[in-house]
């Protein structure tokens, strides 16, 4: 009990130093998955410790809540079947990915995609003929099928076209997983833009368009919900861009120097999200 | 005969528009092999048209020539046996390859280095001993051992360095094979930079000690060479950043876009090799 009034004094400064208490109006909670509700890796990975009672608790408390993930080693259905079994209490509607986001694009510009994602995320782009003779490039968190083969197939394709059209499912540096660090996709992003001399269009984190989507499913205002993540940048910075507070978590994929980033500050740092859940419906009990 | 004439007057004005008739004063060609000599590709890959007699002529006018090439994807002597199988007059000690300057960064600051190359390279690099826990990455263009494994080991010795080092052996987007475009070091060198956040340093070309290295080998200054190549940003714009005349080949991976550059704009465009030793040959014998 006493640790947990000394940890509500140290949040608390963080959060009032910056203008606002802005948890005691809060309305709705945006939770990343990786690294915050669990650490992926072998078999289905494994959870955070906390994060399955911390989702559960947030969750009967009158917020609302939206998780909101890059992950695209595999489709919506099969991410929540895993977290369910895990032991977390989600529903396909209650998260956002991606690869809709990506599927509008490609959709709206009548363009055929070249798929350089993982083989799992393939049927959530069912509705594209993968014969025709592709004009894009969509790339997701591939992982192991990011080979040479396959890296080079989807640069023909962008150095092929006078206005290549790269889609990016986000542009995270790393993940953690139970093994260690993981090479994201913005990695492999940023490798064909430097081969086709060309810029990505970015859905999902950090994207604004991708927040403020799960605000507006929410009901809410930016300025009622937090983001709660492990990546400074691309779950931070993403949120606080469109107004969102950042409360980052000390798992997954954050590091030490995090807390002295040169331009990304977070409203508030927890050691994880059971604390995080701690503080929020203290304040948003008062 | 009439046709020489006119591409001649094509080329000296562009020559002659740059204020000076440098191919008068020449002494020395640096000549780079992959798109020039050769394309690579099935088996030793294919000699370009009139290159095999092209060199056979710049060796034979007393012009002092070098081979400068990027080419990490085997051994130096390798390199020199494939060519002399296709018919080249070549030399081990003619040709400048960045693995040498690589290895000697690794050597000056003790370091250990993870070798992400070709493995038909790795005998270039002998001197170390792979089994120490590395703490440097030295990363060439190891093609289709580009694997997301061998990637992520590689970054993992990255990001557990407080400063890394990242060594590229190049730095080149893409080259040509017999069967297309092949996604060159420059590539997996700018995701790496992107997963670990640090910048590598480049050897070979378009590093400016490489080029002045090969013109102190001939023993002449540098506005006295030319550098014969197919990439106009790291053959062309490499040697003019020395002051070293560039001239570029429409064979290899020449687009015709690089006519119309932003910024590098080379003293010559020629069809090939054959064409360049043409005028070249011209004007020394004047």
């Amino acid at each position: 009990m006493r640790r947990c009034v000394t940890h509500k004094l140290i949040i608390k400064l963080i959060m009032t130093s910056r203008g606002d208490d802005w948890s005691s109006n809060l309305q709705g909670v945006l939770l990343d998955i990786s690294g915050v509700l669990y650490d992926s890796g072998e078999g289905d990975g494994t959870p955070i410790a906390g994060s399955i009672d911390a989702v559960k608790r947030l969750k009967s408390s009158g917020l609302k809540v939206r998780f909101c993930t890059n992950e695209s080693q595999c489709t919506r259905q099969y991410l929540v079947d895993k977290l369910r079994r895990l032991g977390f209490d989600i529903n396909l509607n209650e998260v956002f990915s991606p690869a809709p986001a990506a599927c509008q694009l490609v959709r709206e510009r009548k363009l055929h995609p070249y798929l350089l994602v993982h083989p799992d995320a393939v049927p959530d782009f069912s509705e594209f003929d993968l014969e025709l003779t592709p004009d894009c490039v969509v790339i997701g968190d591939a992982a192991v099928s990011f080979t040479y083969e396959r890296l080079n197939a989807a640069f023909r394709v962008l150095i092929g076209q006078e206005n290549p059209v790269l889609i990016s499912m986000g542009k995270g540096r790393y993940y953690k997983e139970t093994d260690g660090l993981m090479m994201d996709v913005g990695c492999f992003m940023a490798a064909l833009e430097y081969a086709a001399g060309c810029k990505a269009e970015v859905v999902g984190k950090p994207a604004k368009g991708f927040f403020l989507g799960a605000v507006k499913d929410m009901g809410i205002q930016p300025q009622h919900a937090v983001m709660i993540g492990d990546d400074l940048v691309n779950d931070i910075g993403g949120a606080q861009s469109c107004g969102i507070k950042g409360v980052q978590v000390r798992t997954g994929k954050f590091r030490p120097s995090d807390e002295s980033h040169p331009t990304v500050k977070p409203d508030g740092f927890v050691d994880n999200l059971a604390q995080a859940v701690d503080f929020l419906l203290k304040d948003h009990a008062q």
